[in-house]
């Protein structure tokens, strides 16, 4: 550990791309950062000094790890709420806090809050069993329905779309004896994220709205700011993010998924209390990261500008493909675009896994769409030129 | 060790605020960094995963830690030119090679070198001793004279500037046993730096060239690009300092320090071979920085975009004072300007080293350099308020 005066120590749970992209912000801050991670070779493991190799789901694992951090926070939600319970218990920073990162890791109680709260939801219900289903389909509007685990999905894992009772019931959903949440199939004209920064003494930052563009229910590209998104939409997208931070207090970075309807309306998708992948564009496209600012607030730093640099700036994932020599495929790309940002995340190529993404921005929306398009797809091996 | 195909591995010497700058952009590349550090500690040992202790001057160390590196680079130019001969030797990519090095470490040397290729230099003359120095200083236009160590100066160290025989005896500089060189005092207006990146197969890029502001003879500020330089005479350091990596083979970020005369002229100052100081505005300030350019040409991979983000970047190095505690003087400062970009080496603060940067850009210059200029000066302990 370094002994030099009055630097802080930052704990991350969890070793993978958020971890390692955001002590690479950390760096920046002279911040002393640690991590739990899976395993030796994952991906922040890879490039950070102060590695513990430890399992998530133990407590005492947990404690150890966090024993010297001014402040624990989290590359992913699945460490378990009662855990995070005893850890402030003892005194550690939690942050975000347990109370508010139950709302990213259980969806029922997400929902049951935030409409308590007036903020504008898909029309849902909780499922006792495959039995409610056939009622709860009438009152939410008819087939199909969207059904999702209330805890331990990602990138689409976790939830489904079905039209009518046979095919719910074969989603096996209800076999794994987690909560069901059951939902109307929003008809949305798009998906927006509207992500925001605040710190424990209140102070919050909005970055511009987003466009996420979807494949397979995984995040494919994301375009900012949105095109096109009305000036009122916008800042009823940021307000609503900034509302959910400030009522559920989050401190660190807040993802708000959101569906834009085709009559206007935004609804809250899902939340994330993290770095997240719809905001990966802020390290080259504004002025401070999201890995800054989740640093900043987690830390009780003043918050940095979340103004974006360019007029457009695309981010595009690449997810593992045929191609499994990443830096065979760089030399084409980076001699074919000098200015195309890269980020690797140091993981083995698997068909469908994020392994990087690619960044350009500029004036022309075309132009930056298809350069990092370009890229994203030579990388993947989807083209081949 | 990571065990992805294709990871290129590279090796620099050295652990100081260079070698951290540039493990910070080498995450991004999906790059495997390791650093041998001057001790456990040092600034790019406290963010790394692959540090080993050792000394640079001792072949063995250096054999063993060049070990399967795809290249071996540099954060100074002390590791003795003799050691890195045997490395080619025994088919290290030492980058750059020593052939080139030598002209980045010997001073006598560079100016040899440079002055036969008919590149402008101040005047100079080698200097056999002190008993040359009164005949010397007749032929480069009399006193006063500058006076250097043709090895081992950094920072102002090692030069002198001398108004008679007596000043100059009283420097000490002949008694070291290492050659000295006299220059003519050169009537600059101001110092400019040049800094391109060259690759093996001999792309190279030029980034904007900058005017650096210099304080008791180490760099203070530096503004990007620099202000009222005719596009003739960038155009024609950016042509030096390009003609120069070409001929001596430079691979990797070579900066050429270069005064502008009163009268209108470009003469080359000093050379380094790493990314430098006078190029820390690039990794706010350009689209690739000179650090990520840097790790893209010793590794022979297409190097990025040099262009500058914005009308005007502005460096200001934060010196140790008598301030200690960083990151209590960051509250004020990114509270007071939420887009100051801050960087930190995680050096203990001690009395005028460099122990960071701020970097501020927009249009506005006077404000640009306001901003960097009132947060370096608070950071370093100088203004309180």
């Amino acid at each position: 550990m370094s002994n030099l005066v009055g630097v802080p120590t930052v704990g991350m749970i969890g070793g993978g791309q958020l971890a390692r992209m955001t002590h690479q912000a950390g760096i920046a801050l002279g911040v002393t950062f640690r991590v739990l991670a899976e395993g030796p070779e994952v991906s922040a493991a890879q490039v950070a000094r102060h590695v513990t190799v430890g399992d998530y789901r133990d407590l005492r694992t947990l404690r150890e790890f966090a024993a010297g951090c001014d402040a624990v926070t989290f590359d992913h939600e699945h460490v378990p709420t009662e855990h995070l319970h005893q850890l402030v218990d003892s005194g550690v920073a939690v942050r975000p806090g347990p109370h508010a990162l139950l709302y990213a890791q259980d969806k029922g109680a997400m929902r049951e809050r935030l409409t308590a709260l007036g903020v504008p939801c898909p029309r849902h219900a909780a499922l006792k069993g495959l039995s409610d289903l056939a009622d709860t389909a009438g009152e939410l509007g008819g087939w199909p329905l969207v059904l999702k685990t209330t805890r331990g999905g990602y990138d689409g894992k976790g939830v489904w779309v079905v039209e009518d009772l046979r095919a719910a019931e074969e989603t096996g959903v209800f076999d794994a004896g987690i909560p069901v949440l059951a939902e109307e199939r929003v008809d949305y004209a798009r998906e927006l994220s509207a992500l925001v920064a605040r710190s424990p003494s209140g102070q919050a930052i909005a970055y511009p709205v987003v466009e996420s563009v979807q494949r397979d229910g995984i995040c494919h590209e994301v375009i900012a700011p949105a095109p096109g998104l009305p000036e009122e939409l916008a800042v009823r997208a940021q307000g609503i993010a900034l509302r959910i931070a400030g009522e559920l207090d989050v401190v660190g970075l807040l993802a708000v998924e959101l569906f834009e309807t085709r009559d206007g309306r935004i609804l809250v998708n899902e939340l994330a209390m993290r770095p997240h992948n719809t905001g990966h564009w802020t390290i080259d496209g504004a002025v401070t990261s999201q890995f800054e600012n989740h640093l900043r607030a987690v830390l009780d730093l003043p918050l940095g500008s979340p103004q974006a640099r360019a007029r457009w700036t695309v981010m595009v994932n690449i997810l593992g493909g045929e191609y499994p020599d990443m830096h065979r495929g760089l030399l084409h790309c980076q001699a074919r675009d000098p200015a195309l940002r890269v980020h690797l995340y140091g993981k083995e190529v698997r068909p469908g896994r994020k392994i990087g993404h690619v960044t350009t921005f500029g004036d022309d929306l075309d132009d930056v769409r298809a350069r990092a398009q370009h890229a994203a797809a030579y990388l993947t091996g989807e083209i081949d030129e």
